[in-house]
């Protein structure tokens, strides 16, 4: 292990120069535009007066966690039962310590990430029960389907991240699968990844796997595992969940902490409220990490949501949302800290238009919010509730075109080409230009799966449409797929430790 | 036709309260939202004196059209030949003259539409030689389909405008087909509409017909008809083109000056580049109207467009086009001129996850770079081949959720629910609250054909995708269209105009 860390120096350099390169294949995007600032700061600090009265005159319950209460009580709030009040300015004061940026460790340090400041991480989607292919519908998730979307994700040029709980995987305990997974994400992926976080002492395992693969010493003092830990929106935070963020946080690991609102049930059905609330909410639990461990890394998250007011059923993808996540952005850089913001979402059952039209606008959200730490950057449909393999290779593809949306444009003599129209001159074609040769392999970002030949060539083919391609290309990635190299003592002290874990404790199905 | 006046004052009026409200609808949508500016302003200098470099240095010719040179001449450019060279800074000063913002007159005035400024005006698709539905597949267009779409379009309360050559109607002769298609936008829609451009003779045929609707007074004073004018990419400008573009502008009428560049084929392969030149193409065509008639109408045009780098295809909806777009809008707006820009494009085939996941990207593109007019908001297929009846209905329905997206976000006391989150409380939910109540009705956008259902649901109804649920309404649309009223002796006259324009004239094919 001490192994990793001497990697660790040399392949963190390779890594500085790769991220700043162009084209798909980097461990993550150090973004080339600027963020997309929907709201003038007068109304930015109306936004946060309102969060501020809500924390002060309703304020927030900590419910089944008396840790945090004490934690609250000792930092000044006025604590009632489990209802905790806030004075205006105390949790940005609190904040101050959380750091602004910060390196996730992959086991291979080339693949390291930072988050916050102006990089970009891609990782796939979080939490589906279900799972879904154009050959068998709907069904349960498996430890299966589970490892199979490492293997994609890892396969992936176009994500950077391994991410969490890609899918439940339904046929392992509840209480027993956080270990299979974390080990799925470490033997499977040579990338940075998240922990479980349903109970903590799940999260204590979690991290003490970490610490297997990357030495107890190292983990104290760098980020190698990331929690996601949900408020229970309104204005209510469980003890399963702050026990578990301030567990990632007293081993100085990160938090996201993330207030899931769909406006109208779990929040005012208004954006400019759903926001408060979300200010407010996130605020509170980035806050208690700090009291937890001063200094503890923590993603300040959000995931506003939408209502269709015609069936009740919650919405994704829509207008409202996406606009909310530009203020979120604005509202987090204020704050200092790294943000998790929107996704790719969808209601639809299928990889087809409204799936994609959907997705796109809430992923371009996500990239125009100036999001650090994108969760659900593929593989979502049926409202969050499946993950399909379909829809994470088109996915996939759509993160590989914002690899070239975020490196933006770049402006200098050569880029400008004034000497190319001098050369080519008026009514001739630029194909064989020096210009043109100079330039073509590396102008555009190129599609694996858009299908861009002519209508006849097309057709020829087999006229598949996208999610066809797509089908296709799961399986051969899958067919492909190799294991990035593991240290056998790291492997076998891991097996070993989810074997003890394991051993002697009943199966528990809820 | 003085009728058409009188109500106008009226109508206008009322247009001018209904534009600034919520919800689809709307005769056009005053945004909301800022743009988005991805250069700052030493870079976009630098694109401006690119581009007056290559106006100096290599200029542009203008072929075939005398009366254009004499008037390059006149105002002092270097004409050698057909080859025109302009001082830096020359255009700009001409351009001063080109109004920033214009009303296109609708013949139901309440339908008129601002261009230039925050307004944004949603136009269908223009020039596809084919269609495509679900039921047949692709075939040349027909005036049939041709009426088809002006009745969707018609029909859509997401889109504000008829649009001009919606596809082609291939079984009509070329020199003929331009009467049929403008009667049709008079009889089939009451909303603006566009003329025909492929001949001088067909635009002057355009705009007299606009003459018989509105009354030669008001048009010579009023812009009521648009002309799409195509630079012939590089640096030419074809005498077909400016021959009509300068009818348009003598009768005060707007072009829209567009030059088409495909990366790498009829322009330098660099992003930077294809901007230059489309800002040097795009000054050069709008100055021309205002020397043909100072003080005309006129949109500054832009399409830019990548290629796939495997196989030489031009390629739609990709990201370097998107960046580009945002960087062709602060262009526009430093020259203070109405913009059209980007739009709905794709290459795929079919209305699938390829078509919406490019569109979506290209048309929010459209909306973020402060595009005026965008045409081909709703319909392309097939790498803007093919007008489909399925993708025209999806993206109407991204239309409508875009005037959402336009609408921002609106911040006041009662949108901020500081007092909501005291009458629930923590862990309550807000679907009765009073503030919900308030509401609920006008909170979100609701699409008309995205399936928010839960997926048994979905599934017992038949598990339709978009596209099968765009088949459906579209066909449910055509059944239920009713033609808006229009005088008599209006239409008599534009039938007989049209009788006479065809009798005795041999049908030609090219």
């Amino acid at each position: 292990m001490g192994e990793v860390r001497v990697r660790a120096g040399r392949q963190a350099r390779q890594a500085e120069r790769a991220h700043k390169g162009q084209g798909v294949g980097r461990p993550y995007i150090l973004r080339n535009i600027p963020t997309y600032d929907v709201l003038s700061e007068e109304n930015l600090i109306r936004i946060e007066a309102a969060a501020d009265r809500v924390l002060a005159e309703t304020g927030i319950e900590f419910r089944d966690d008396p840790v945090a209460l004490d934690h609250w009580k000792t930092a000044g709030a006025k604590v009632e039962g489990v209802r905790v009040r806030f004075e205006p300015g105390m949790l940005r004061e609190i904040l101050k310590s959380a750091p602004s940026e910060f390196t996730q460790h992959a086991r291979n340090p080339a693949k390291s990430v930072r988050i916050g400041g102006r990089n970009v991480v891609f990782s796939p989607a979080y939490g589906s029960p279900f799972v879904m292919d154009l050959d068998r519908g709907r069904r349960f998730g498996t430890i299966e389907d589970f490892r199979n979307f490492i293997k994609l994700a890892q396969s992936s040029p176009n994500l950077h991240h391994s991410g969490g709980t890609i899918c439940e995987p339904t046929d392992v305990a509840v209480n027993k699968r956080h270990l299979d997974m974390v080990l799925a994400h470490i033997e499977l992926s040579d990338r940075p990844f998240m922990g479980s976080v349903t109970a903590e002492e799940r999260s204590e395992d979690s991290i003490e796997m970490a610490r297997i693969l990357f030495g107890a010493g190292f983990v104290n003092d760098h980020c190698v595992i990331l929690g996601n830990v949900n408020v229970n929106s309104p204005l209510v935070w469980d003890g399963t969940m702050t026990r578990s963020l301030r567990a990632y946080a007293r081993a100085n690991q990160a938090a996201v902490v993330v207030p899931f609102i769909l406006g109208g049930a779990m929040g005012p059905v208004t954006n400019a409220g759903g926001i408060v609330q979300s200010l407010a909410e996130t605020m509170a639990g980035c806050a208690l990490t700090q009291l937890e461990r001063k200094g503890a890394p923590v993603i300040f998250g959000n995931f506003l949501s939408s209502m269709s007011l015609r069936s009740g059923s919650p919405t994704f993808g829509t207008p409202e949302p996406a606009i909310g996540s530009q203020v979120i952005g604005q509202l987090a850089r204020r704050l200092n800290l790294p943000l998790r913001c929107s996704g790719n979402f969808t209601t639809s059952k299928l990889p087809d238009g409204q799936a994609m039209m959907e997705g796109t606008m809430s992923m371009l959200a996500a990239i125009h919010c100036g999001a650090n730490f994108i969760l659900h950057s593929a593989g979502f449909l049926d409202g969050l509730l499946s993950m399909s393999y379909e829809k994470f290779m088109l996915d996939a593809d759509l993160c590989g075109a914002l690899h070239a949306y975020l490196d933006g444009i770049r402006i200098d003599d050569d880029q400008l080409a004034v000497e190319a129209f001098a050369e080519v001159g008026p009514g001739n074609h630029f194909f064989g230009c020096s210009h043109t040769m100079r330039h073509y392999q590396t102008a555009f970002w190129d599609s694996e799966l858009s299908d861009n030949e002519p209508f006849e060539k097309w057709e020829a083919a087999g006229s598949a449409d996208a999610a066809r391609r797509a089908n296709r290309l799961w399986k051969k990635r899958l067919a492909e797929y190799e294991a990035p190299p593991l240290d056998v003592g790291v492997r076998e002290a891991l097996h070993d430790f989810v074997g003890r874990k394991k051993a002697g404790v009943a199966d528990a199905w809820y």
